[in-house]
């Protein structure tokens, strides 16, 4: 098919050579009239037209391009030109009026301004797609709230029931008190113990070297360095009766800023709301693996559907003084100190003239089937409409939201309104686009991961990226880009094209602002760009689906700002003002992350050849299976022993390796006229992530079926590489059974030897 | 995109209409000539060239195809003609000369020479793959057999260690004896209880109403109705510590034949050897999930990897007599009767004089890992080379395997010959083909599956179809097919080119004879169709990987021939001479065969629109659910009280049916010049049968994902619709937790739901 196309345009070239000749003997031939009687001449007047003619049809034949393949102008710098910085402040402002909580009428309301203003800005479709789902909301009558109380049982102490409302706001009536999404109802009473970040090691160092046993106490952690719903399955697996979350000033003010409103730190009386959910991609609790439709069985909730089984409440650092201040028990190591004037006892309980008294959790949050809306809507692709890219991001907020997930949201408003504008003017994408703003993000990805699981054959089939838009913005200082391999080369390439939106840069790209503040100098010369992990609307299509994915934001700077996130997270002080005031008054930078996030949709959509970069991939599967290597080395003996070898993993690299650059030499040759052709390279592309997924799944997480990538077991926040081999060399050295659980490390290096393989295969030519 | 192709088309009519005019305004300007003067002459010459060239690049700019289509001539005919009886029985003469046990020298000779053979025949690409698999081998110094003690374990009978060999094939050293592959090892005695075929219904009613409780218990079952290894699990599960299968007459020797060599009856000494594994679609089961490399982690053997607990054995009727004869116990029920001159007393045990005896079984069977070799060849797609379809059919037999399976390899091998030749002559066709001789079909479908295993990713995402080639011919009456039903159009299409085989019918078609002879009146006025069970290789491609499936084969009349399967079916008399002299004399039976399987193939592979008809699987779906809504109504207060309604499920049937209809008249209008929307249609057609493929499998078995179609849980053989919900009914009158065993039935409904809605959606219009 290749060089039959070629050889037509070949002969194209020699048919017009051919007719110069030709024409040359008409004129002699005419020349020569005159002299000749009438039938003669008649019959060259004939032959004269015939021959004009067919020279004519030939060179008109040859001339006719043979396929209805056009170069499109590319519309890529008129797409991100159109993204302004003045409409995203307008969008954000509009948003965050009003509290969005998942589930309430006023989100609902939201979304059907959205659908209506996309489908203002052109889009081919937008609309409602809903679901009915288990959220969790805190009791109105019966609130929510922590005590001190003395051995008669009477409160001592009680912490607040709400956060101070920000000048301006005080009009608002809905505010959703701090609470823990999902928490078990309650009043355990019982001694504290103070668990550090509540992580796998904090509980390690307790248990194994201090010798303290959680069971039945109730245990406090600050937040910050993990997901708060691995510090409560930790709470429940080390047997603690309830979980107080807290923010400390050590993670959540920075140094020399003020609290809110006066700066962007965290006030003593914010806390930060969140769910504690631990449900490892299943969506909706109740229906994992299906939508949750009227016409679908609902579970009834039992363990292990991710809710926790103990009361978990979250309070501000003013409130956690008041528990921390009078603690007993042993020293803390020294880093498990925060910033607040008391001492960081262990526990459990309190010490001298309060040895007496005892924490009580009073928790009557309630779990709720409720409706949720995404608003989904597309512009049909011109070219290839059954191939799809998203642009995805959440709407609902815990209170107005402005970063978390406003600052996104605003962005994806603006670049649909940039889309509509351009397909107003008569562009349309190659493939299809599709914008969705997902509901109930907070309640644990639930819009999303429904709306994945109701179209997840069409996905697997059609999807060719997911990018995707939370939080615009979480620090002053550059970009953050979590992505799969293959998009990196996409990333550097886009951020090239857009300026840096810091001043003083005014003649750098982003790239090179990007580069210079966040080098990756321990992998190449190029900015950091990180492995994606979950805790935004990604997870289904990426880790579940195997969709080709990626998400940019503005950030801290993560050699100075040790804080987590950023301080007022979740709290009623995410407001229009903090974004305006501190965190990018300009808008520039969320315009600049605007672009980029546009910019990756814009050319996966267009480009004639998906732009996905497979050697990419090769070199950090490569990297990949040297860390995992290296972690199993740890254990010299018992590698020996068990005969532990990685040899079929790197052997699976290698010829994954081999593979992607004899693809991408193929690419370069590829003649884009050949439209099966294309269409079936693009093919090879759109699906690499895809050959990933093992449909079985990961141990005991059925719903992350990603063998490179998956959230931490330990920190849903990160990304693991080759998880399931991670999981299985987790303290192996304390692993009961050592023959059985290095038996399960050589399984899981087969399971991602077979999968890398198939994946090398799928990169080889066709049949 | 389609409309723009449809006005250029219309463009193309009126711009040759316009040409018309200005030709004749040419001929008037020149006839106006001759008057001129030099100068104004040369000015009308050159108008008058440029006029004509310029008419003529026009119409030949219109008349050049817009488009690289070009509409191939239709090659089927000529392909059907190529496949020749004589061939065929050339083929089986030549492949049934030895035995081709899998794992053995002589069946990786055999693979050798048919991949020499197919490169021969103008494939493309021919070669050997492998896997190490777990076979079972009778051990050669220490047989198997069943022996009838007296009180002091003295042996007053033993069964033989072999069949008689027939005329002929005395020289050949290497015919394996009767045997279960995979049986446990071991020596139980015990009382015998005779349990009829050992079908569930079978130990109901012993445990049920006869009070016989068969723990600690040899059992003896004979063989048919269902697949032997559902009756050693219903063994195992009734406490049985061994179980005997043998083959009764009723069931193995047809009115009025004699046994082999005279006719085609079973022997008295003849015995069938099969495997007893309940595997539930895993392959290898040291490594199910994934393919059995050098790299490949193997399981330790344990409970659930569908391995017998106890020993199983078979032996003919001539050995079963004796352990039948003087049984005790109750009488049977008329229907546990069989056709041996015997009581057929249910036990347990003996009767009077024979009241202390025992029965002993003697099993030293034992399991190895085995290297296996498939041979896989290819045709490479002209067009759309990454698109395959895949004919297969398994090469290892028991013994010389005349029937199963080389009835259906030498069809193969003919398919393959005629592929090749016409290939030798230019023809390619569009899409890929792929041709697959499988090995250790009968250790439990291992090499096919383990190449499933292997290309899982690439097959979900480019196989259009697999044709399965088991044993062309079961019985001498008419054509039989499984087949999904999305194929029963064009299996009508295909049979209607073929001639009937029979003699006395030559002037009719296959279909016509095939109507006349099993009409499928309940459903409509067709020859009848059967869904798929398992029991043969496409078992992974269908059920696991929801790929477009079909099975076609010569069948017996079953109405008047109630044997179970064919008569010497896995004994070493499945010799060339039985299908010769009995089956096939004239070998037009497999000719006919071969034509069908080669026209499915054939088409699939070279139409331009795939040619599955949805309108047919939407069809079945409102039969299935029908039928499994008549079932559950068998417990109208069970309904009632639970709510149980299937009212989603005949939604989703009807948005499937509707939707089906919508594709198929936009299929209708659909330019077939447009490559791409060509395309986009056909991956909508090749993607249906994956759409009701749900990743997370039925209960308990999770290579079972194919949410309409899999084996029963009681019949491997058979096909079962909607079987999960059929599941979570059956025996629910029994069930020890009524409530949950309802919920269990409403939920498998909402799953089905779920599944049909999500397939429907996959044939509305794209993006």
């Amino acid at each position: 098919m290749f060089s039959s196309v070629g050889e037509e345009n070949k002969a194209k070239g020699s048919t017009l050579l051919y007719c110069a000749p030709v024409v040359s003997a008409v004129c002699v031939f005419v020349g020569g009239m005159g002299s000749e009687n009438t039938l003669v001449r008649l019959l060259k007047w004939v032959t004269l037209f015939t021959v004009l003619f067919f020279i004519g049809f030939i060179i008109g034949w040859c001339a006719r391009p043979v396929t209805t393949h056009h170069e499109e102008p590319d519309h890529l710098q008129e797409f991100l030109d159109e993204i302004h910085a003045e409409n995203i402040k307008q969008h954000l402002r509009k948003f965050t009026r009003l509290p969005h909580l998942a589930g309430t009428q006023q989100n609902l309301r939201l979304a059907e301004q959205i659908r209506d203003e996309w489908l203002a800005f052109g889009l081919d479709s937008a609309e409602l797609v809903w679901y009915d789902v288990l959220l969790s909301y805190p009791n109105r009558t019966h609130p929510n709230y922590i005590s001190i109380v003395d051995q008669h049982g009477d409160e001592m102490f009680n912490s607040s029931l709400s956060e101070p409302v920000p000048e301006g706001y005080e009009h608002v009536t809905d505010i959703v008190p701090p609470y823990s999404a999902f928490s078990a109802q309650g009043r355990p009473q019982g001694d504290l113990v103070y668990v550090n970040y509540g992580r796998t090691e904090d509980f390690f160092k307790l248990e194994r070297e201090m010798g303290i046993n959680c069971t039945g106490k109730i245990v406090i952690a600050r937040y910050g360095k993990i997901f708060r719903g691995n510090k409560v399955k930790n709470a429940v697996l080390a047997g603690a009766k309830g979980i107080i979350l807290y923010s400390d000033p050590a993670d959540y003010c920075a140094q020399g800023v003020e609290p809110y409103p006066a700066g962007w730190n965290l006030p003593g009386g914010g806390a930060q709301r969140g769910n504690v959910l631990n449900l490892n991609g299943a969506g909706d609790p109740l229906t994992p693996g299906y939508p949750a439709k009227e016409y679908t069985y609902r579970s009834k909730l039992k363990e292990g559907a991710g809710l926790p089984k103990i009361p978990v409440h979250p309070i501000g650092y003013h409130d956690a003084v008041h528990l921390l201040k009078n603690m007993g028990g042993a020293s803390p190591p020294p880093d498990w100190r925060g910033a607040l004037n008391v001492s960081y006892r262990i526990g459990p309980g309190f010490t001298d003239d309060f040895i007496l008294n005892k924490v009580r959790m009073n928790i009557h949050t309630y779990n709720q089937v409720t409706r949720i809306y995404n608003v989904i809507g597309r512009i049909r692709g011109a070219r290839e409409p059954d191939r799809c890219v998203i642009l995805g991001g959440h709407r609902d907020a815990w209170v107005f939201g402005a970063i978390d997930p406003v600052s996104g949201a605003a962005v994806v408003h603006e670049t649909v309104r940039a889309a509509g504008a351009l397909r107003q003017r008569g562009w349309r994408p190659r493939r299809s686009l599709i914008f969705a703003s997902w509901d109930a993000e907070e309640f644990g990805l639930q819009g999303s991961t429904e709306w994945a699981e109701e179209n997840a054959i069409m996905l697997q089939e059609r999807a060719v990226a997911y990018i995707n838009a939370d939080s615009a913005i979480e620090g002053m200082y550059t970009l953050r880009v979590d992505c799969t391999p293959s998009l990196h080369t996409l990333v550097y390439d886009i951020t090239k094209l857009v300026m840096s939106p810091e001043e003083g840069e005014e003649r750098i790209s982003l790239y090179e602002s990007w580069h210079k503040r966040d080098n990756w100098t321990n992998n190449r010369d190029a900015p950091r760009i990180s492995k994606l992990g979950s805790g935004s609307d990604f997870e289904a299509y990426f880790i579940r689906l195997g969709i080709t994915s990626g998400r940019a934001r503005y950030t801290k700077n993560r050699k100075t700002e040790r804080y987590s996130s950023y301080p007022v997270y979740h709290s009623v002080y995410e407001t229009f003002e903090l974004v305006e005031r501190f965190y990018d008054p300009s808008f520039q930078r969320l315009e600049a992350v605007g672009r980029v996030r546009a910019g990756l949709v814009f050319r996966l959509a267009d480009a004639l050849i998906i732009p996905l970069d497979c050697k990419e991939y090769a070199r950090s599967l490569t990297q990949y299976a040297n860390t995992i290597q290296q972690l199993a080395l740890e254990h010299p003996e018992a590698i020996q022993r068990y005969g532990v070898t990685f040899e079929g993993l790197f052997s699976a690299v290698d010829n994954f390796t081999q593979a992607a650059a004899d693809f991408h030499q193929r690419l370069d040759k590829l003649d884009t006229k050949d439209v099966l052709a294309v269409r079936m390279l693009n093919d090879q592309l759109m699906y690499l992530e895809r050959a990933f997924i093992d449909p079985l799944g990961l141990p005991g997480r059925p719903f992350y079926r990603h063998v490179v990538f998956a959230p931490s077991s330990h920190n849903k926040y990160a990304g693991e590489s080759f998880p399931g081999i991670y999981d299985a060399l987790f303290d192996i050295e304390n692993a009961a059974d050592p023959d059985r659980a290095w038996d399960e490390v050589k399984r899981q290096i087969s399971i991602a030897t077979v999968t890398v393989n198939s994946a090398a295969n799928t990169l080889h030519p066709v049949a």
